[in-house]
């Protein structure tokens, strides 16, 4: 009988233990699934970062720590971590992230937001926008999210540079790299998505002078990670016209506070976090799948590579 | 010699004008493309139905009518109209179509509006939507148009189902048809697109028996043809809470009256008849293929079936 850990917040404890106990099952392991097993005796810890776990030191047999979160970054410099961390890459949370980054796009491709919001029985069919093929999205970070989006928006007919830190090779994107990459992915782009993993060399990536870069009047969506924009620059760039809307899902804090500027300005669009949520039934199969390879002593998928941060 | 007549309006002639010629040069064609062509020496007409022919009588030595527009039904019962008259098949609307569909879908399946419209400062992250393969989306009218925008939608993961009239066999769909196959598709869908023909028999096919039949809070799409509707069943399914939301492109009457109460409905998004408007670069390929075609002795391309209608 293996020990399970479930550390995360109430709701989701709600929201796993029954697809949890049905994928453990499944997988022919005998779990006793719980929230307070002893430190010592706990086999594997199902982790959230906003769970009671914050010391992993006392957790001396535990074997891996399950990420039920796609980002580790508030737990990866952990230094009572010293555990095999792993990611959550659930294709469920892939599937969600592509079909929310496929439908901003198009929202701000096709400017569905004046009719959204603009009922005013005057008939203005004069302008059309162009067909995707001549709107260029740039995706920073092509990572399994990143590459899934950028893929669905070419397949959609956009023109799609992606650009990660390190040379990658996505079919159907132009794909970029490096810091000349960088500046090249970003000029003239109309549509920007950041998906890049939030580390020291990311932080900022979207500040004043990278924001220049893109075309006047584009458009910014942020379903990665908040602290990937400097806020202050584009507020800025928002206010000058050089960037016509932004569409933010995460933030530096969270929930994103009632008074925060990005709140009231009328080219921002604040959601909850929710571009991609781990859907408990394909998360709790990976983590069961995880377990598995563990107790049958194959490598864990998705292991966190502590130096890089993801 | 060739005399082509172009009958549109003054507005369209501005934005074909250059983009024919240079199609027609590039065909090996030579023509002599004017608005004021003498009935009797006119080769073919290139022709909207809001332009200035109305009586195809005089045009005795016409060889084709060629549409602008992909819908044909203003035309298709004139009279006076002997000569063959062709649909234009544009891969560029095509292409419109399936971005303004599946933007529209998805906004929909994502609950878009709640955020764009509703930006509080409450921070709501408990409702997550369902992942697209959980979403029943049924498209009416699985021609050219509505094929490319149910395989579009299912490359991205939704559950789609399509009907026509006659069966009909889309790769990636579901494919239903006749009366039967009617009730069939509508029946629990979530997102419904109207992407029918303006017929006799596709006259008010979503009436309130047919509204009726789809899930509690579904949505209705409809780029199609205004008289698809019936206006009357659809507010009633709108205010009774049937149907969550309408997004309407085409309207019985265009442009829609400042007063109709579409525009004034929270629950309705009225968009000026721009799902798909014809690109002049590609649209100006297609006529000058069919003149080619025409003139090689070869049958015009999609020649409108009279009888049925499109």
């Amino acid at each position: 009988m293996l020990n399970v850990l479930f550390s995360a917040k109430p709701q989701a404890w709600d929201a796993y233990q029954a697809p949890l106990s049905d994928a453990f099952a499944k997988a022919g392991l005998a779990v006793a699934l719980a929230r307070d097993h002893a430190p010592a005796k706990t086999d594997y810890i199902v982790f959230a970062p906003n769970g009671p776990v914050r010391d992993f030191a006392p957790y001396v047999n535990t074997k891996a720590v399950l990420s039920l979160w796609a980002g580790v970054e508030t737990v990866v410099d952990n230094p009572t971590l010293t555990q095999p961390l792993c990611r959550l890459v659930d294709p469920g949370l892939t599937r969600g992230m592509v079909e929310w980054v496929t439908g901003h796009v198009l929202r701000h491709h096709l400017g569905m937001d004046a009719h959204i919001l603009g009922q005013d029985g005057i008939w203005r069919d004069e302008i059309s926008p162009p067909l995707a093929a001549e709107r260029p999205v740039t995706i920073l970070g092509i990572g399994a999210l990143g590459a899934a989006c950028g893929q669905a928006l070419a397949g959609l007919g956009f023109a799609v540079t992606g650009w990660s830190r390190s040379p990658k090779d996505v079919p159907g994107l132009r794909c970029l790299h490096g810091a000349a990459g960088l500046q090249e992915a970003l000029r003239a782009a109309q549509i920007v998505v950041t998906l890049l993993p939030q580390t020291a060399d990311t932080q900022n990536i979207l500040d004043a002078q990278n924001l220049a870069l893109l075309a006047p009047g584009a458009c910014v969506i942020n379903p990665g990670r908040g602290p990937l924009i400097d806020d202050a620059a584009l507020l800025q760039a928002l206010d000058s016209g050089q960037i016509a809307h932004a569409t933010l899902d995460v933030f530096r804090r969270e929930p994103l506070p009632a008074d925060h500027p990005y709140w009231a300005h009328p080219q921002v669009t604040v959601t909850p976090h929710i571009a991609a949520t781990t859907r408990p039934e394909t998360a709790a199969k990976i983590i069961a799948e995880n377990i598995r390879r563990g107790e049958a002593g194959l490598p864990f998928l998705n292991v966190v590579d502590r130096q890089l941060g993801y």
